[in-house]
């Protein structure tokens, strides 16, 4: 087992080697080096693990079946681990593996349910990985959480930098200085949703003008709006802060990212998601794009409507699947409805890429969505007849 | 052979199957579903597969030797077009392997001469990929190769998104229509760069006069660079507009892409390369960036200037390396000069982010850099006493 588990790391490894061996320096691909870091956690070994690393991640999984398949799933996820461990073996960063029923009891105890996820704790906090299990965006996700829980905007061009993150959930605050009380208050509660909402504060009387924000008050940041909302009632306790964020946190209009796909995919509206693709970096997606962007801040107060976006260019691998799934052109705009029980959906008919629809025409599609006069069952019915052998 | 192949193919599709079986659908990585498509080409058979694909991959690799390290790299080459030609069966793209001295022959006679490159053939157009080594930046960058060469910027929407596209080399031009021989013209050229370099039109009077642009007036944009240049005396020749391009597009600031970043790295000024480090999702590196972007324009008619940018956020899995190999951290911004035969290396003072270069210090420091005052030898006498064994 151990030597098939070796080869198996070899042909990750092998993946980020590259073919190529110039006279050149400087960017060469991790290749795994064959040491073993991930660990077997046990009720023995856990608290020496939680101590020794400053973050430790730890994976439970369903007990591994004998079937190949099983344990080759189960062998790619160790690859991935052991990867990652082997980058980010001098940032203080382990990992370990947890049986869900081998080690049920551990698991209970460390208040790990969801099997398939891999839990990060640092400090006294536990985030939940839900996203892509690559090698580089998990690695991209722990130097992240690594990061301050705070960003300080010191001047004016950072308060640029803050705005060019329209993409982000975040929220900014107005302190007197660190040692401020209040300032601390919002640390903390930045932790809580460290890496996944972005947190940031100045102590700069210009910054905080340009903001609006008085002392100790704080901004609530949807993705894509311009405006924010304001936390009512300043100073909070983190506790308030953390409430705010949860009630506020399932945006109108929200970017698909490889760091939380399933838990955006997961978090569904009775059952559907409203898609939108566009690809940015093209003029028929951005003027699409400005155009659902202007739909979602028109309707940012209607909490029945929240959009994924997905730009392609994010997504190589899954582009011609998502054409085959949902019989699509995905080299222009589209937006649909789509039922994440099955998969199934219907597409708006945007017959030309040169006339895209207009906001107000986009607006009308989506409030027959929400009436239901469009949905993924109509849809079934019209074309069972002629297109059954696609369904497969 | 083929059975350790097989086996091997199994490995890289792990890479890519999500440990996780949950009850939602749509979101499904693709795994290798164990059939060859990469074809052995040689004389016999590689006029029919010029004719099957309307693209065809060829990657010309030295001959394997017989050690386990040397056969592990060529199959994980195999398993990276194994999976991207799954993935792109159904867009009529096939890929091949030429073996550098058995296919000497057919090397020459296809004008391949780089072991380790990949050429797509594509009408009468060779297109060499000289990127990252992996099956989604290869998807990404043979879809973007399938467009159209040349964009179409209807209105003024879409001109916002040209105008968006700043880290990408690109040029516009307003001709009357399809038809015109000019865009004729214009489009032979663009599939000369056809990915690397963007080709846009408008047949749009509104679009063409928010340009300053003539009928059949081509404007050549360097990346990050607000102001464009003139292609002089037009109307112009495929050849004009091959020759003008060819001669403005090393960039005086240029980003670190996956699909070319070989070809960027070994297009070094003099054996070296000014390197800034800055992650653009961050207040302080956006504000660095800023800087450096405000450096770059300034002297953007030095031909002795070449910075490249590199947002570590593009390359998670080379943050931990470079920060070893250059003794960096990179969770703040950095530049610096880089040998790029030996990856020596010297880098600006940046004691603390609150307090980063002006922009009137970046363009001192870079003057020195230029007139030889900072060098990676200079570093070396200096550190070489306490230093040495860090240099292994």
């Amino acid at each position: 087992m151990a030597l098939v588990l070796q080869s198996a790391f070899w042909w990750l490894a092998s993946v980020y080697l590259l073919a190529r061996c110039g006279a050149e320096e400087g960017l060469e691909f991790p290749t795994y080096d064959g040491k073993d870091r991930v660990l077997d956690l046990s009720e023995k070994n856990y608290k020496q693990a939680l101590k020794k690393y400053e973050m430790l991640g730890i994976f439970l999984h369903q007990p591994v079946a004998a079937d190949k398949v099983s344990q080759r799933r189960f062998q790619m996820t160790e690859m991935v681990l052991e990867l990652t461990a082997q980058v980010l073996e001098e940032k203080s960063i382990g990992f370990g593996l947890l049986d869900s029923k081998k080690d049920a009891k551990l698991a209970k105890k460390l208040g790990l349910d969801e099997e398939g996820s891999l839990y990060i704790f640092k400090e006294d906090h536990i985030i939940e990985f839900d996203g892509q299990m690559a090698a580089d965006v998990l690695v991209e996700f722990l130097l992240d959480l690594m990061e301050d829980p705070v960003e300080i905007v010191n001047n004016k061009l950072e308060l640029q930098g803050f705005d060019h993150m329209e993409e982000e959930m975040k929220l900014i605050g107005y302190f007197k200085g660190e040692d401020s009380e209040h300032y601390k208050a919002f640390e903390e509660a930045a932790e809580h949703f460290q890496p996944y909402i972005k947190f940031f504060a100045t102590f700069d009387k210009g910054v905080a003008k340009k903001l609006g924000l008085k002392l100790n008050e704080v901004d609530f940041y949807e993705p894509f709006m311009d405006d924010p909302v304001r936390v009512p009632e300043k100073p909070y306790t983190e506790e308030e802060l953390i409430e705010f964020v949860n009630e506020h946190k399932r945006a109108t209009l929200r970017k698909l990212r490889p760091e939380d796909m399933f838990e955006t995919w997961e978090d569904d509206i009775d059952g559907i998601h409203i898609v939108a693709f566009a690809e940015e970096d093209d003029p028929d997606g951005f003027e699409f794009l400005e155009t659902v962007k202007q739909v979602a801040k028109d309707n940012t107060n209607n909490p029945d409507l929240s959009i994924v976006w997905i730009d392609p260019d994010d997504f190589p691998l899954l582009i011609t699947y998502w054409e085959k799934i949902f019989k699509l052109d995905l080299f222009k705009p589209q937006i649909g409805v789509v039922n994440v029980t099955d998969a199934d959906s219907v597409w708006m008919d945007i017959t030309d890429d040169d006339d895209l629809p207009t906001p107000e025409e986009l607006e009308d599609w989506i409030e027959d969505v929400l009436a239901g006069k469009i949905n993924t069952e109509d849809d079934d019915v019209d074309e069972d007849d002629d297109d059954d052998d696609d369904d497969d």
